[in-house]
């Protein structure tokens, strides 16, 4: 994620650099972190195809599953062609639960047939938990999770509990142990008490002797949505939080690290949204496809620019007469669309980060058109003294300054306004709100300005 | 931050409601997270400010110091003037420094005597604390740490160290703990241990005597940036950082749970600089600040629009003989402003996740430029033939197509070398790189759609 992380001035990134690392992986002088490989490599991948593809067939699989789920998607994807079937099995086999089965889900973009072959040599428990992993939508808590955690009966007592995870750690089974996760006998959730609430008490009390008021109990429905969980760990500070079925039934856990992740996807999302791209096309490699997608929307925004074109076309005999108002007309269009997309970033962003909601619209509906306002009258003093000095044309300078308050206003207030609206209609407030909204600043500037200069200056 | 946690259906948040609370604490019959009562109380303060103050003064010190560092900036800001200096002394004492800290700078930015009255009333190893916490510069891993961490020295065994720690969780001194700092005789920082590793280990083993492997060695200078911090935590997953001095003195640790706020207000601030708005001033309770900042941008905006109608200007007599060229040119503009921004978005996005950096620049320039081209051609097609249809003049078409190619052409290059090139001179890329883009795209669409006409259609 940052090349801070990497000295590229000192190491050069070659086959004989990773023959090293593999070297000193072999012989327990490991000391990297295999994120750090995982940048180098996709170093390696662009610098040197040939020597990517030598390193990643010599890299033994207990080094590489910890590199590979370190790296971007787009090289997931294409692993099944640098690898056989039966190693990228093997290396599957040695990963956590969530990035065995993101791999798997990588790799069948790619190629759908390679992952169902890698998914038949895996055991019978590692297929069935990575086909439930990835029977989740995209956007459902039980995608994220992974089912690697330390689960502990009523009736177990805390040393014997200890001394399991003590071997599951050895067997390299669990990692990243924040809590035991309380269940019953038929699996269902309890609570969760942190390690370093655990090792306060007496280890030979059993987990149903222990006071509950030092069980935490955040869980979430495999069914529910992944912000939902962004939302529990960003609100109640969780190192961890449980995924249970819609019996209670303990299913696994997400873990503090992912929802970073989350948060800066759904973040860029949101950025990409407003501007009129898609963040998946976006980490397509075929600049073809990205372009597509971004062509898309051009085309929306195309057909609304002609929709504004129409508006002017309506006026020409006032344009003619007075070729001034060709001049200045694309300033108010202009200041509209600037004013709105403030309007409707922030309004987009608070919602998001649930500063405001749809029980506060008349609020920021009335703070956005405050503001337009003030600003309308400041620019339009501004804008309709320049147009008098500039064409010496005392109304011409009032025809700019009323139209400027005009789109101000509509600005401010469509801004607030529609991103309110498609977010009570349950559509995502950041997709496809810049178009409607430069599309209502436009037309308003434009017909308001060419408008009144019909009235006013014919 | 999201109000589905809360049953805003069902609860009256009243007065009364609070009451209850109160007594449910006093019982210690108290279930609700602190966060969620933040939440409430804000909206109280929105509904019945009365009621509000009433509350705050009636509620305990220990319980109104975790809801209070729960609460946003603004209303931390604010307690000033509803508490005694005495009482907020009170809470603030009972705070982890980093919240106590924080309150303190909210409160500071309200009322600067208040803050200094209350500092003046803690105990001198308190006020200490707070104020090298406060010394920190805003983007400093410093200001965002906080001192309470489990410390051990290496002759120390683990047994004793785990009774110390029980001891200073029951004194509430310590709370989310995930690893044992290990430090010399002089705090010097050695290593981390994860509780998980800890616990296996047999607690008469002295830290002195643990395998180093199993330490971890993340920490960060004090006077780093904090983004350095994210970086970490995002890339090596990590609980928490270790925060050392020049001289690599422990001094505290940043936990995974800030790092969630922190990586959200990173983003609003990108997101917030793309559209020509600031994060700080958004936050402002007036109306009139808040209104004041955007008119900033507006007003560097304007100019950049009058800039863009000098250029029409130049070509006043072209239009007088053609009025469809009015008509037309906010086309050519608008689908060029689009599409830079749509350049734009990804490469400062893409930037600040680290996926590219000035090294890509070549490879990035080349993508957006291959983009711009082909949707350019596409776009010059569709409007080439439009503007025909609609005006019947052939030429017309020529002209608006080769004019959409070149705009569309810039559009993808400026939007894609202007974040680069700031970004290499350190200065953020998101801010002011829109206001930029949209002057370039604006004025080479009308010179390009005018200039053409002149040359073709005269």
């Amino acid at each position: 994620m940052d090349l801070k992380m990497i000295d590229t001035e000192e190491t050069i990134i070659s086959r004989e650099y990773f023959l090293g690392i593999i070297a000193d992986f072999k012989n327990d002088e490991f000391e990297r972190h295999p994120y750090d490989l995982a940048q180098e490599l996709v170093e390696l991948r662009e610098t040197n195809e040939d020597d990517y593809e030598y390193i990643c067939k010599k890299m033994p699989s207990e080094l590489l599953a910890q590199i590979l789920c370190e790296m971007p998607n787009y090289v997931q994807e294409e692993i099944s062609d640098v690898l056989s079937d039966k190693k990228i099995a093997n290396i599957t086999s040695k990963m956590d639960s969530d990035d065995a089965s993101m791999l798997i889900y990588n790799i069948s973009q790619n190629d759908e047939e390679a992952a169902e072959t890698i998914l038949s040599q895996l055991n019978e428990e590692d297929k069935k938990t990575i086909k439930h992993l990835n029977s989740y939508e995209e956007d459902e808590a039980g995608a994220y999770m992974q089912n690697e955690l330390f689960k502990v009966s009523l009736d177990e007592n805390i040393g014997d509990s200890l001394k399991r995870l003590k071997q599951l750690k050895e067997d390299d089974i669990l990692d990243n142990i924040f809590h035991a996760h309380i269940v019953t006998v038929d699996n269902e959730y309890i609570g969760s008490i942190g390690l370093e609430e655990l090792i306060l008490f007496d280890y030979t009390l059993k987990y149903a002797d222990l006071p509950e008021e030092k069980f935490t109990n955040y869980s979430l429905n495999d069914k529910e949505d992944i912000e939902d969980a962004v939302d529990m760990f960003t609100n109640y500070n969780l190192s961890a939080l449980a995924v249970v079925d819609s019996n209670n039934k303990l299913l696994g856990r997400i873990t503090h690290d992912d929802i970073h992740d989350i948060i800066q996807q759904i973040d860029t999302k949101q950025l990409y949204s407003l501007a009129g791209v898609s963040d998946d096309a976006e980490h397509e490699e075929s600049i073809y496809l990205i372009g597509r997608n971004r062509a898309m929307w051009l085309g929306i925004n195309l057909i609304t620019a002609v929709l504004a074109s129409l508006v002017i076309g309506l006026f020409d005999a006032t344009i003619q007469s007075f070729v001034a108002l060709a001049v200045l007309m694309p300033i108010v269009a202009s200041m509209g669309g600037n004013a709105g997309t403030q309007t409707l970033t922030v309004t987009v962003r608070q919602m998001a980060l649930g500063e405001i909601d749809y029980q506060d619209a008349k609020k920021i509906i009335y703070k956005e058109v405050m503001i337009s306002i003030v600003n309308g009258l400041l620019f339009a003093a501004v804008i309709g003294v320049v147009a008098y000095l500039w064409f010496n044309i005392p109304l011409l300078g009032v025809v700019i300054a009323i139209s400027m308050i005009i789109n101000l206003f509509s600005a401010g207030f469509f801004g607030a306004v529609i991103p309110i609206i498609l977010q009570k209609k349950g559509i995502d407030p950041a997709i496809g709100s810049t178009v409607i909204l430069t599309t209502v600043t436009d037309v308003v500037g434009f017909f308001s300005f060419l408008g009144l200069a019909t009235i006013i200056l014919l």
